[in-house]
Parts: structure tokens; C-alpha cells; sequence
């Protein structure tokens, strides 16, 4: 491991007890039958136990939507060709995809970032360069990218939210875009959950049944010929992932580090969350998992993880869409905690069997 | 019927076709995998055909928490005495309940309405005055209200409606207050899906076993004692309803006359939507199910009604918070629709296959 990523896992450690504590005493008090906000009340208490306070509030919102290319886009598993992965990136810049709408809704920013993807961009407004490579290689072949570059990939991660929490951000959401992307996550939740590949591999962009046929084929060859180490997050990441999906991983040691919830979108996302749980499992506490994905695996990660999807609206567009409506769930849990006046600041009588 | 209700319903009609179809055509195009965004485009298309128009957008947006009192709260199946619902109407205007913090969380404003509070307000700054009556009288020993007094509640939420939609009003949250009045909800919800007591009855506030045991007997006898018609929502509304539940009815009915989008909160308003669902069956497409509430009843009501919940977060206390976190995931579908580029928009390459 290189120094940034060592050092960003020591940096890790569990929740605060006496934030946690006192928000679970404020919420016992709120003026309301015991647990009536269910979920909600957990979020803010864990953005507590996260944040170090008894009052957390978010003040800035990002969402990084983090794009590569992937060499196994050329063998046939995606009903879109390559340079979609291009075409996207500028349209997220002009503001006209579904992260745009949705990010703007939740007054979060969208920050596009290039991880890898095959085109060189040159100097485009609003484009953050971390890229790593020029797409992957084909995980057929051999591994999609060397163990210095899934450092690199995770690194870029880290960094974005170091830089970005000095500017004040206090809430991140995940998002990525890439051509052929649920190969290589669908790769990872198999290696990870141990589940089989015909099990975990689903239609993506809603590809026909052929292709889902070669898809999986793809994945198998592929699982085969790498043989990743199934509890080495690096070498799961270099053998058969993506340079967004390693950036994400780093997305989410990162917030753990900063101290920052983390809402982690769907399936390729939550590869990568996948990957940073090998890598340090204390990043569990510091994660919301935003929606389930239509996506068919999607449910065995989200079961291997252990935390409630939020949603479960049939998403399956990634781009942090789901992670956008799933911050503001958070950030509502946040505001019950803090907004909400107890029993006493009411004037409202305590259950008589209190 | 009177003349109000008798107006209101015979202006409810369906969804627009043509805005539906356009809507849908549009969706079909945005740059995005075809229904990548699930959910949110269909809530987005159903406003488009709510509000006949391609491009709909709530510029002001209304939660109604709709207060009233219920006789059977002195047969003792509660865990709160009577008189916190008068504590919380009072704690809404402060703007320190659950409700007031999610609300505003949303962007959309508190509307409070006394629909039967047993108490005398006076004039309070805030506070709708729409008493039909000091509480309902007791189930266990005649009707709760007569038939006049139930069409009076259903009218005073659709004047609600029309003069709040002449403001402006765009789209509509229902909520409640009514210490007790899970039991009336639970009793309408029987009548209606025809499931047995046991299984529609829950903890409400959360009551003991005990508790559980006599709401279940309440209710029973109330329905054998009342033996409202399960296809007259008017008489069910007098026999076993409540002043608040004819409200939410009415704010539903009035919605879908106004052909505005109406998001129902928990178990109580959808003890009213379906009030309203016996009254006018056109509803069910004006109406969005905010989600699936912890009292065990309530999904089969849902599964009467047919519409899947948008959230599943363990709330159970009403007041409209549910329905205030559905509000924004309907608005999110909305900006969906009008917001996110097509292919051609964003110059983004259709799929292969297409």
C-alpha cells in the first residue's frame, strides 16, 4: 500500500459513542411515539456518531459522478458502443442528465470527473482530470489495470474528498458513468459475495438475452483467467475493475477519514464500496446505501454489506442518481434529530405509560 | 349527497391521453438506457396527465395536517391521553414537530386544520378552523358522526383544496393528528378490503398487548354494533370514521377534481383515500401512496388500492411526514420529465440496437 492510502486507512476509526449516545437520548425525547421516524432517526443518529456532534447539519453537498472507459466494452456485453462514455461526460457538464436534474433538486453539486476514460479531453470547463489510464484493458485478456494503478485509482478518490472537505463539503454521494461498467462490477460482487456469475450478472443498459448470455461468459473467462485474491480489495480492483470504480472505493475511504457520510448510488457504486470494505471494513458505519437497483445482483451486495437499501424505485441509471435522492433522505434524518423539539420544549405530555 | 360533493365529483375525470403521451414519448428519448429512471418517470408522466401537461411544475406546495378527536379514545386504546392531540396542533404552529421539520425540508408550507379537535381554540394565528364537532362520539356506542356531519368533513377538505388551488397550490400532502385514531382507520380499512380485524389492527402509537387485545375487541364491536356498508363510503365515514379521515377524503376528492397531484401520507389518510376510492373509484390516479407504514394494516390497503408505496422506512407517525418526503420524490419525476436532455438534446448516440 502506498503512503496516502495507509495513511487515509489508519485514519479510519469507529463512530463517536458520546455523539451517538447523545443523539439517541435527544430522539428518545422528541416529541413523538418512541422510534415513530423509523429509519430516518437512525440516519441522523449515525450522521451524529459520524460528525463527532449532536447537531449535525450539511452546509455542502456533492456528488461526484466519476467516468472510465473498460476494454471489455469490445467484446460484446453493453447495448451501447464506447464513446457514449464521452458523449455523457459532456452532457453531465452541460447539465442535461439525470444527475443534473436530480443533484439539483437536493441542492447538491455535481463534480465530473474523468477516471479513465478513452478520449483525451484537454482542458473542458468544469472537467476534474484524474485520469488514471485511457479505458482499461480487457479483463479477457488479462488484468484491467496493474496494482499501482488501482492505488493510483483509489488515491484519486481520496484526494477529491480531502480537497473538497477543506472547501466545506460535508455530505458526498457516489455516481459513475462508463460503458460497460456492470461487467467489471458484476465481476467484483461475485469475487466478493461468492455468489455465482449467472446469479450476480444482470441486463445493464438492457441488453438482449444473447448478449447477457456472452456477458456472462465474459465474466467467467475473465474470473478465470485472474483469479483474484477474493480478500485483497487491490488486487479484486486491478484484476477485474475500472478506474471510476476504484476512485469510488476511494471516494468512500476518503469520507470515512474526513469523517463525512457517505451515500453510495447503485450497482457499480456499490462495487466500489465493495472494494473499500476489503480494504478497511470499518467504513461500513460511514456508508448509506441509497436505492436497490433493478440491477440483478445488486441485492446479494447489498445483503454482503449489511445496510437497508433506502429506495427502491426500479432505478438502474447510476450517474449518483440514486445516491441524490438518497442524501436528501439522509439529510432529513439529520434535520428530525436536530429540528424537532422534545416532549418538554413542546409542551406535550409524555405516553401515559411512561 | 349534497351539492358540494355532488359538483366535485362529477368534474373528476381521467387522465389527460394526450399529455400522457407525450410525456411518455419524451421520456421514451431522454439519454438515458429506455426507463432507466423507473419509478420517478412514471410519477413524472402520471403529473402530466394529472395537471394536462407536457411540462408540469409545482411552484407551491401544501401538506394539510388535518386534527380531530375520537370518542374511542376513552375505551382506552391508546398510549397517549386525549388531550395531546390539542398539545400537538398547538406544537405544529410552533413548527417543532416531525412534520414541520420535513416539510420544510421539502420546500412546502404546514397548513394546520382543526377538523374536530375536542377543544375550543379560539383564535389561534395559523390554525384552519373547520370543526364539524368536539370529537367523534364513541364507535362502541353508535355511529361516530351522522351522515350530514361526514359529508360536512368531506366538503370542508375539498373547499380546502379550491381555495388553496386559487392561491396557487400546485401539489398536495395529506397528513393527520388524532390521538386514537388508528382505531377508526383500522375499523374503515376492515369494511373495505374485507380483511379480519386482527389482521388490519396494529400498535398505533405502540400500545402493549393488552392494549392491542381490547382495540381489537373495540373495533369488532363497533362494526357489529354500526354494520356500516362496505360499498358507501359515506356511510362507513359516519358509522366508524373520524372528522380528520372525512377531510383527508376530502382533500383527495377535491385534488382530483382540481387535477392536482395529491401525495397520501400512512395508515390514517389512507383510511381516507379509501373513503374517497368508495365515493369516486377515478381517484386512484390522481393519488400518490407516500409509503408503506409500520401498522401492520396498512399493506393491505395498499394492495386494495393497488398502487405500489414510494418509500418503505419504518414511519409510523403520520402528521404528513410521509407524504412530505413523497412530495419531493414526485417533483423529482417531474424534473425528470422536463429537466434531463433527449438523445438528440444532449447529442448523445441512441443504443445499437435501436
Amino acid at each position: 500500500m502506498s503512503a496516502l492510502l495507509k495513511e487515509t486507512v489508519s485514519c479510519i476509526s469507529e463512530l463517536d459513542e458520546l455523539s451517538l449516545k447523545k443523539a439517541g437520548d435527544r430522539l428518545e425525547q422528541l416529541a413523538m411515539p418512541k422510534g415513530a421516524l423509523g429509519d430516518l432517526m437512525t440516519f441522523g443518529k449515525r450522521c451524529a456518531g459520524i460528525m463527532r456532534t449532536e447537531k449535525p447539519c450539511f452546509k455542502k453537498k456533492v456528488i461526484f459522478t466519476m467516468a472510465g472507459d473498460h476494454g471489455v466494452a469490445r467484446e460484446g456485453v453493453s447495448a451501447y458502443p464506447g464513446e457514449v462514455t464521452i458523449q455523457m461526460v459532456l452532457n453531465f457538464l452541460k447539465g442535461g442528465a439525470g444527475i443534473n436534474a436530480l443533484a439539483d433538486h437536493v441542492g447538491a453539486e455535481v463534480v465530473v470527473v474523468d477516471m479513465g476514460v478513452a478520449h483525451e479531453f484537454g482542458i473542458v470547463n468544469g472537467l476534474i482530470d484524474c485520469k488514471v489510464g485511457m479505458g482499461t484493458a480487457s479483463i479477457t485478456k488479462g488484468p484491467a489495470m496493474t496494482r499501482d494503478m488501482a492505488v493510483k485509482s483509489i488515491e484519486a478518490g481520496i484526494g477529491l474528498v480531502k480537497q473538497y472537505h477543506e472547501q466545506g463539503v460535508d455530505i458526498i454521494g457516489t455516481g459513475d458513468m462508463g460503458i460497460a461498467n456492470t461487467t467489471p462490477s458484476s465481476a467484483i460482487a461475485a469475487v466478493i459475495t461468492g455468489k455465482p456469475v449467472e446469479e450476480i450478472t444482470g441486463r445493464g443498459t438492457g441488453i438482449s438475452d444473447d448478449v447477457l448470455t456472452n456477458k456472462i461468459s465474459v465474466i467467467k473467462r475473465a474470473l478465470s483467467l485472474n483469479n483474484p485474491d477474493p480478500d485483497d480489495g487491490l488486487d479484486i480492483l486491478s484484476k477485474v475493475g475500472g478506474f471510476e470504480i476504484g476512485g469510488i472505493a476511494g471516494l468512500i475511504l476518503g469520507s470515512a477519514a474526513c469523517r463525512i457520510p457517505v451515500v453510495v448510488d447503485g450497482f457499480i457504486s456499490t462495487a466500489g464500496a465493495l472494494i473499500a470494505l476489503k480494504i478497511c471494513p470499518l467504513i461500513k458505519d460511514y456508508i448509506f446505501m441509497a436505492h436497490k437497483s433493478m440491477e440483478a445482483g445488486h441485492r446479494y451486495m447489498l445483503d454482503y454489506i449489511g445496510h437497508k437499501p433506502m429506495l427502491d424505485l426500479n432505478l438502474r441509471l447510476g450517474e449518483g442518481t440514486g445516491a441524490a435522492l438518497g442524501i436528501s433522505l439522509v439529510e432529513a434524518g439529520v434535520k428530525i434529530l436536530t429540528d424537532v423539539f422534545t416532549f418538554e420544549e413542546a409542551g406535550v405530555h409524555s405516553p401515559v405509560d411512561n
